[in-house]
């Protein structure tokens, strides 16, 4: 039996469709899952930290922009090997907690449908029924490509953070735009002040996803400057032309939201680093 | 000299009046005020408990509802006596700050007014200039006067919590119309889970508000219900026809809003546990 | 609205009657009632901790010896004053948890007897119904009477401790046998390496016991040649014969076990310090 | 000099062999051995955990089952390379603590058996003089072999674990067996809720067991229904009566108890997750 | 039985006479002196923390400046009234630490000498015996007194902290010329960035000195341009002439050092804020 | 991608070279530096450490003994591959810092040379500029070669640990020396308790020395003697004699201080574990 060392980063982003639905998903997170999750995988998972998504910025769902948090962990082995497949008790995921994300259509579900899931079927949903797919992205520990901005401190100032995921119809010509017009026109712009790029690996949970995106801006007025003000005359690409299912928008960022592109805005903090600062679902009296 | 122990829980309601400050004012609270606080207050505050701010929901604005945090500490002694004014070192509280949560306005400052205030003089801004008050209430340790809902537990389900405060032009006739109309009015409310609130103490900080009341609904569409749609028929009371400027509203909760009625909607659990939980400023990477 | 400082130790003996509830009851304490107590009462309370009960030593029946844990609590204010009595949320005790700990008959409860209770009740359970009273008994801060053994440092070897709560058919005749003859038996024995006791607060939860008591052996050997051993020709005392309800057994300690005297082996450590120690209900992989 | 990433989980059965000793036995390993083991392993152990026995059930004594606790450990690392066999100060373990456990017979040691033990000698301490063996089995860190009640989550109930290791007078009948008679006959036992095993890595410490096992029950009832009550017509398998020293029992489990099987009855929780709950030998006052 | 509430900090001054003996101090500080103080009063002490004594400036001895470092508590109550005087256990204290504190001279104890003492005694050491005396000021929670440097915070730039306790041969003299001449001149000196002082309580443990005072600096050069250098031409008071015992040094601060004056060199940050930090004493490996 | 698995260990020597630096630097590396590095690399360092330096013993610059701590890191991969280069953020390290620390004049730096250094540049400062190198060694997590000692445990009395590092002007010639004389006589030396060392990897972050070696004494006068006192007649070595400017001492150690040899005095105890303590920089009061 072989544990291979294989240290990763993976970010989930967690969406919330109604505001009905936002605590409930919250005590779900604090009072469930993370207490299921830091027994589960403590003894092979360094860092387990949850980032709050800050509100949309306007137009910012045409970016397949989520509204709950993004969830990170560095991983020292794949989980998903046959050797880490038996777990003595198994984390409890109930169906609504998916249609409280998004991930299966917002009605009433029958008994059968409410049953526990496993994590594994649970992080498959979405996707293939219509609906957008759960994002489960694992990229190297460090970043890969840095475009812009490195030598940048905290001191610097407090940044306005703009993290996603891209899928393109086509891997080749979706790439090729990226580093031919993609990159140079954000690090041409005064807005952007930072700038890393990740490529996701496809062998970990069979995620569709190509590129994990991350830019810096000083806030939402500038992030608006650049990604839409000024992407208004950015040309419609070839490869968004002929996949309209996938690239339905005229505009940047021309790829389906929610499904070919997703992402958050998220500040430079975690809201609960888990494993070294979660004390229990504690309420407020 | 002498130290009266007098335990006492206090809410702040901390707004943020555009998006593109969210990320500076919570860098500002978990960089600098957070240490600052605790190295302070610890010898003599039990605990100290940020909550974050749900999202306003529709109708909200005119209810004085906060977007930020409401931050609560537990004292065991009046940190206003004299006996408790000599501290050697002051809080870093920048006007800019203020600015941010809507005490002053949102216009840049001259280097004068950019000069360090000290915490009362920061905790004493608003009001007086037009502009909303800070919001600084003292309350006993447990709530005074039980409404509705005793005996809720947390597995009765996750709570989408209303929290407030309501200042009276005229105390008498506000607090005769709060237990004639205000307390059956949502005590007969199907979605009200739960009601309690409690008298404001005036002596500590001299806040000017009368009542702090908490009320707990499933979501914001049964707050929707029960304070808003229910209360339209609700008639203005005469304290409120004698007093336009301080209540200016011909509907529920007729108050001026962020400035006699101010408020927040909050899940059961706390952001952070600052006196247990807080590790320092880490960052993402 | 006045809080009057008034700093107290409270302990629990938590009985455990068949092991088939041991881990239910383990379970129920770490996983609800740890949470719950924590949110209710960190900001008045300064030390909550579990002691695990060592095996009970053979005759330890006799002497009312519990087979849970003492649960112990530091005090800041009296919870039972009315301006406590109000809580927004409640504690979740389910009665099956009474019939685990032998308060109430251990049989199946009937769907109205399964309500949730709040604390009060539950802590007023037993004692009544024939069934063994709950032991919730307040003393002051620090121990008052210093019998034996002062000086007693870590260095001098880990202790069997042999804590119990005694009451007296009389008070009066009771406590002069206490002092008479029980004190000094205790001293005289040279198994006894630390004496000390204190008055029970009877304004508090209306505890009937009168005294705590605590002494220190090397081990259970030695505890059962001063206890049992060295006690059968000890005289049964007037105050015995003349109450034989309370009284029944005709050797030492004479008292009915489990309502008249109730205790706990215990060593030095904690099983868990709650405020410091607790990280939520994390499972075994 | 090379290191090399195997992950391995480990299991320590730790028995007290009279009530005597229990405290004593505590007291050495919270006062002594955990900051001696933080302080050694910290870099390369990820999770390092207590468990505390439950009481031995009836007949439980035939199973090998211990009395004290269970030590686990999550290393990166195997320890007992030459890489690793340097180590500037040692763990303080006196042979006493040996004798507590039942590795060394009960009676007074000489001055000269008297001085430290470092770590390994500790370990390898039993068996060969015909008291048991010290347990310490390193399997992977998930578990390789899932027979029966996958997907049971925390809401299923708290759960009591019966967790043993075997080891066979031949490993092939034994394996054999264990797969034709002893797998399907707790499968087919309502009272199992969970069963899972590993084989054990022979490579690291020399450890003789060959399969740990854990199963899942109610209670203590449950166990005694199927492990002792079920099997009274189970048949002596062919390998245990060709083994009489190694296999002595005519019933179920047919092993030498202590020597062939070792085991311990389990809750849920650990008593203790030393590297994030250990705050220094704190004693009761 | 009353406990009052009196808030209060309490600093002591634990000198280091040779460096044959730092490490041993330290190590009997935090591996027996911490765990054993937690575990006596935690209950009622909410801050207890060590400052470590930064190195001697130039003619630093003649201020009687201390050389290990400065133990701070803040308590609820005092821990000297009857009420407080019984201890299940006593903290270990052996005479030898105070020899390395420069409280007993520093020659070989007798076994008689050697034997634990109580911390009363301990703390009650030197000064009679002409030895230095073992400090132990109770101080209001707040500075009284304001003396300059009102509103510096953490940005104005770290601190060299001059923190020390005076006793006058005479109170009144001395606090006459200390209002008349320490302050004004301390107060003109533009190296002196903050300066509090506080009056000592005298009914606490019988402390016998009046003031302790704090007086910030960039750092030692600073310290030592105002504090010796600035202060050759100070003329010595009347006093200080009449009590040439108490008072021998003819130059500024006149008092016998170790004796009348004791203090030490501090940095802003504690070296351990025990009650949360500490975990155990854990060594290099 | 490939991250190999690589645990190392590594110290550095942080140097303070005048006193009115130190607070500065102390303040600089627990307000700015630990959250940075704890941002940073806590996803792959197990343990991040501070031990505070004992004074320097008499002569002991002549050892290129460092005056402000000894940084430790438990490394799981080398930091400095290309798979690591990319970080989101950058530490904040001004080149003050070097100069507190000695790797850069005691001069004021011009506008340019104050800028933000990277990590990278500032741990590869001094050395080349005539001034001390920064010493960053690593080497296997556990000690190589064992030379006196071996067994030694806490028990056996706090210790005085003199660590350092040597770069030998011919690494043939002076390892030979070191087997062949160093090793020897201080294994001979009856205050010499331990005595282990490593040599050091080059190929991380080109570090020039060859081994790190560690000593234990009771206290410095044993140091003194052993290393002072009974080497004035050690021969210089030919390797000496042959390389002036790299040892241009005549007595032991021979090497240049500050630049071939480099090290520390410790005791036993972490000044912080910056992952397991870290709360924050948090101020007296």
């Amino acid at each position: 039996m072989a544990f291979e060392y294989r240290p990763m980063r993976s970010v989930i982003y967690v969406d919330c469709v109604r505001e009905e639905y936002r605590h409930r998903l919250q005590h779900w997170l604090y009072s469930v899952h993370v207490p299921d999750s830091i027994s589960k995988f403590a003894p092979y998972c360094n860092k387990y930290t949850f980032y709050n998504a800050l509100p949309v910025p306007p137009e910012g769902e045409r970016f397949g922009t989520r509204r709950m948090q993004m969830t990170e962990h560095y991983w020292m082995v794949n989980e998903m090997t046959p050797e880490m497949s038996v777990n003595v008790f198994t984390e409890r995921m109930p169906p609504i907690v998916l249609r409280w994300q998004g991930m299966i259509p917002d009605v009433d579900l029958t008994p059968e449908q409410s049953a526990n899931m496993d994590g594994d079927t649970h992080r498959a949903s979405g996707g293939d029924n219509g609906m957008p797919p759960f994002v489960f992205a694992h990229v190297p520990i460090n970043w890969q490509y840095d475009y812009k901005g490195k030598g940048r401190t905290l001191d610097d100032g407090p940044n306005y953070r703009w993290q996603f995921v891209l899928r393109w119809p086509c891997e080749k010509t979706g790439e090729k735009w990226f580093e031919e017009v993609f990159v140079p026109y954000f690090q041409s712009r005064p807005e952007v002040n930072r700038f890393v790029s990740s490529r996701i690996y496809h062998d970990v949970v069979g995620c569709q996803f190509h590129r994990l995106v991350e830019m810096w801006f000083d806030g939402p007025d500038e992030w608006y400057a650049a990604a839409v003000e000024g992407t208004r005359d950015m040309a419609q690409p070839d490869w968004a032309k002929e996949a309209p299912k996938e690239a339905p928008q005229a505009q940047f960022p021309f790829l389906k939201p929610n499904h070919y592109i997703v992402g958050m805005f998220l500040s430079d903090m975690a809201a609960s680093d888990n494993l070294t600062q979660y004390r229990g679902y504690l309420q407020m009296r």
